[in-house]
């Protein structure tokens, strides 16, 4: 079992500058998210966009601040695990909390910090009856490297640039790992990405080596256990029957706050209430920084959750110290240089 | 009479980024400080020291600091008063403020703001009965350009840098500028300064440029209302009068909160007590963030003062236009970006 002071869920930038001032503090982090990569909402949604109201910082795109980020974290160098979701955070009986992922890793630490944002960022599922009990095998939201397509009847589900690009990398696979078939299949024959995929999509359609399949996906089939086609109705109304051997849905990601709503925690308006002074929770031990929070006067900027990840972390490390902590600067505190491995001490 | 939107009081770091979320408002402001130039303690205090907690900063020094957020505010073109000391702050029969100088600027506002920090940094004060009066003729804390030292006896009096400084630019004068004497006074015979400057010091010594008196500040000698000499009490405990025509005093800066004191504002231990949703004080459109104020939890750190700055924005905003304002996003707002100068509506 692994063993740590702090467990920051989410690696936005809150999360990761919350790592950064539990190191202050001389606290270890481990940092979970469900994203396969740090940088939570604001590499996802705006990665290439400038952001303009970061202090001194007078432009920066979402993927620049998070690489410079982790630049400022690493002399704490936290432990990530990432493509995982928390699933269930415990109270231990001794004291601290047991944390654990979707994926099985378990956690032990004396302090648990969210700062999820709006959520986890889950691919957005296809609901169909009796669809669930495929993911894993034969319908997958996301693939991992050994997953083989290579012979396969593959659809690809969706119809913005996550589909987009997936099928293009499927069709464009070197010969011994392409898919015997592959259909994009979308409820319309209108599809929302880039000009350059989509003369890449036009492109690869022509030469007969994407399918598109228009309909509703409305159904499956299931032969023997094995999930066999995907039902579909057409524009024109009739009934279509799309067989494959790997149903791949990308739909892009959406938030979900997901089980922290059923940790015990207090919530307003399915936002966690948290004490300003130490951005504790209702629960001790428990603090919440970023947008999953609310308090009066709150607003869901970065610069805020600074802010209030440095709090949290003087909260915490008050609460675990069982005392008062004086306010020491990193210009003149040699204490302070020493932990980032900079200054005289430093060198 | 200069009429603006807002008036910020002080330049450092958080008065700057006061100015850049008032400007994201629409709102102009007017930015006021004590110090000859922007930047406020971090400037004057650790201007060449590196600061490492400004997220996705990894280090900058407090002068790089003051300049990437001078950078950043230029779109909103601030005006700034600067060596000038706010002396009083009084709310119009007909909503609006009437700020005033020190140095006789006044200027009308709609709200303002205390940027403050731990106070104006002021010159230290020598006190002796019947100095005062000499204030800006005789006796000067700022050389200001037109004072003329040709020929004069000058005394400069401290035993830190400012003092060996100001003794040293004397001395070194164009001989047509110099001073008939300069003598630098202090209580002993030991100078806190950098080596270079030291040795500077010991070599116009030598050559007899600059003269040493040693002894306690005892008493001033005036002569038909014209200060003419300087009482001193040796180490030895004897009495010697230094004949004078200028008194340089030069014992550095001191914060002080000064007349923030007397305007009716709520404190706490000398400090501004807060609303921390708007960052509101107990005075309508009166709003302050950073070192000078006090909240549960609050800790004196710049990003703190950021965060305070961005809410007393939206609060002051809020107030002025009399309705809730919607949270927009520098990364997608086009409106915001028209403000800042950027993205396609600003090219």
């Amino acid at each position: 079992m692994l063993s740590t002071d702090a467990i920051v869920i989410g690696a936005g930038p809150v999360g990761l500058f919350q790592v950064f001032q539990l190191g202050l503090h001389g606290l270890r982090a481990h940092v979970i998210d469900a994203l396969p990569h740090p940088g939570g909402q604001c590499a996802e949604l705006y990665g290439d966009k400038p952001i303009y109201d970061i202090p001194a910082v007078q432009a920066c795109t979402g993927h620049e601040l998070v690489q410079r980020l982790l630049a400022q974290i690493q002399p704490f160098a936290p432990q990530f695990h990432l493509g995982q979701q928390v699933d269930s955070v415990q109270a231990q009986p001794g004291g601290g909390f047991l944390v654990g992922t979707t994926q099985g890793t378990q956690l032990q630490a004396r302090a648990v910090f969210i700062a999820s944002g709006v959520g986890a960022f889950v691919p957005r599922s296809l609901k169909l009856p009796g669809l669930d009990a495929f993911e894993g095998s034969q319908l997958r939201y996301r693939l991992d490297e050994d997953t083989s397509l290579t012979g396969q009847r593959v659809v690809v589900h969706g119809g913005d640039e996550p589909a987009v690009q997936q099928a293009i990398a499927c069709a464009s696979a070197p010969e011994a790992q392409r898919p015997a078939h592959t259909t994009l299949q979308h409820r319309r024959d209108v599809f929302d990405a880039p000009p350059a995929l989509l003369e890449q999509l036009q492109a690869l359609r022509t030469a007969g080596r994407i399918e598109v399949a228009i309909g509703m996906a409305s159904g499956i089939v299931e032969t023997q256990g094995r999930l066999t086609a995907l039902e579909l109705t057409t524009p024109e109304g009739t009934q279509q029957s799309l067989p494959l051997d790997l149903l791949l849905v990308r739909l892009g990601l959406v938030p979900r706050l997901g089980p922290i709503a059923d940790w015990g925690l207090a919530l307003e308006r399915k936002q966690l209430v948290v004490d300003t002074a130490t951005f504790a929770t209702n629960v001790p031990g428990i603090h919440a920084v970023g947008d999953a929070i609310t308090y009066p006067g709150k607003r869901k900027l970065i610069l805020s959750g600074f802010h209030e990840a440095t709090l949290a972390a003087f909260g915490a490390a008050e609460w675990l110290a069982g005392h008062k902590l004086p306010l020491e600067y990193t210009t003149s505190s040699e204490r302070l240089q020493k932990l980032l491995g900079v200054g005289e001490s430093g060198n």
